[in-house]
């Protein structure tokens, strides 16, 4: 219930991947606030009682469900549609909050190196967002948002949900959280903006592929500007941004070469086996947790020919 | 002056580029504190009253001195090189800190657009370390620390100062500032510990390939660690890393798309359009400021094929 919200999305109303040819389930003035019930990423596939068996039997056709699309009136294409993130309530099972991190097999930015199917599954409490307890030791700060915020691009025909684009989708950018405003690109004619992939924490490169997903009723604002093309998504924070967990610091990690993507999957491998090491976790349940609360950060990217590329793991989790 | 240091390091106890064969300046038993008075990455070459002129006739071979190399006592290949940073303090000009930050024609992320040398003085007080003005309207905050730590490499001859290496270097990592404790994999007898390249603030990629270039006092202590052999170099913090500029929140630009790099460029360009439309100044200028505050973070990494780099810029350097 959203008393200032002029309309309510429900969670039936929702699609897989982007295409332009999908109706709107809603038709709005720039202006109108909305509230949308988002499904978790699985779409209801995994639940508070499910296993890591259930995560290999994953329907990948339902996916990712994002709700909308919303058609803005007015919207043409070379306008900027702004969304004002206004809250995120994440919704509850037997009165706690939930939610999932699991590896799924070929998925992740070691994927190679975690084959098989895992999973953990979160309880938080979903009023005051208290830290999430993982096993009997740590405790992950939470910080709602929209991992799949975007609208429909261009191009006809169906295109995957997965990938995010210049129109924005996947994003999965953990500071799109509650007072961030964020811009986009508009391809077509009223925009047919969704959102989805709710997360209660993810650490900046989401490095196992998934977050906290947890389903959340999400309220935001759109609204159009005129006459200021823009080529990629950007956004404006209210605040700061990692207050939520940097008060201990962090404990850091690095990889250094010439390719970016190598010096990152050593950075998170390097975090993985310092954590291991120090607190008697697996090598997947290490790679699960970074994914939720560790930060990927270019450190140097002018030091030719090596680079240097940061995983900051916050040691609030721990300490 | 340092009452607690064991030894003291002067300005011209310096060396350009690792060579395992210069002698070392010192030989010191592991828990030696260190002050090192450190010259700025110019080695001199700059000052205060340069202008955009004197970087046109930079000697490349007199680029980024290091002040060592400290032989440490016990140290052996296979171990690991403690460097706890305790203090950096700038040095003074006429009772001002100072520093440069430069467009190097060449150099940096986006040298294919930015080939005109530029330079931009910066002067502040060295004691409150309060921000520092960037022109008339803008301040950036500051943090002190090394851009270059590192230790020898083991395979011989002369190696460019320029990229870091696993054993460290030219890292530039902004929070290697006080309090932070790194490790470094040793690969000689010794170690052959060196630092320099001080800055008084960078921003996650030090995007334009300086940052507020100043001469300081560093004092450190060095440690070693047996048995417990490191890849890459890793890192504690003791406490948060960006409180210092993240008050207002951040303006954020992104990079969409399947390459780390390519994305990294993308979010540095659309910041420095950004701030050139709002704040009027030129794209130099804009390249060069964001080079000393903003950072760059991968937001995601696994949501195939297409990745995000966004860029954070601190909205309290204008607000």
């Amino acid at each position: 219930m959203c008393k200032a919200c002029d309309y309510t999305i429900h969670g039936a109303q929702h699609h897989f991947g982007w295409d332009n040819s999908i109706a709107p389930v809603e038709t709005v003035a720039p202006g109108s606030t909305i509230l949308f019930h988002c499904k978790d990423s699985s779409a209801g596939q995994l639940g508070p009682a499910s296993t890591a068996g259930d995560v290999k039997t994953l329907d990948f056709g339902k996916i990712n469900p994002v709700s909308g699309p919303i058609y803005v009136d007015g919207a043409e294409p070379g306008d900027v549609l702004k969304i004002t993130l206004d809250s995120f309530a994440p919704r509850t099972e037997g009165g706690k909050g939930w939610g999932w991190t699991a590896n799924i097999p070929g998925f992740g930015l070691l994927a190679d190196q975690f084959t098989e199917a895992a999973l953990n599954i979160w309880t938080y409490d979903a009023d005051s967002l208290e830290p999430a307890l993982w096993g009997s030791t740590g405790k992950v700060a939470l910080k709602p948002f929209a991992g799949t915020v975007g609208v429909a691009p261009a191009e006809p025909g169906p295109h995957s949900i997965v990938p995010p684009r210049r129109v924005g989708g996947n994003l999965d950018i953990r500071d799109l959280a509650a007072g961030a405003e964020l811009y986009l690109p508009v391809e077509v004619a009223g925009a047919l903006f969704s959102v989805g992939d709710t997360h209660a924490a993810q650490g900046d490169g989401e490095v196992c592929g998934t977050a906290i997903e947890s389903p959340m009723d999400v309220v935001l604002t759109l609204d159009l500007v005129k006459g200021e093309p823009l080529k990629m998504p950007r956004f404006t924070t209210p605040g700061p941004v990692t207050r939520h967990l940097d008060a201990r610091g962090y404990e850091v990690t690095t990889g250094v070469g010439p390719d970016l993507m190598t010096g990152a999957r050593d950075a998170v491998a390097g975090m993985i086996d310092l954590l291991t090491a120090r607190h008697g976790m697996t090598p997947v349940e290490a790679y699960m947790l970074v994914s939720t609360c560790g930060d990927l950060r270019i450190s140097e990217i002018v030091d030719a020919p090596n680079w240097v590329v940061s995983f900051y793991f916050p040691r609030s989790v721990f300490e």
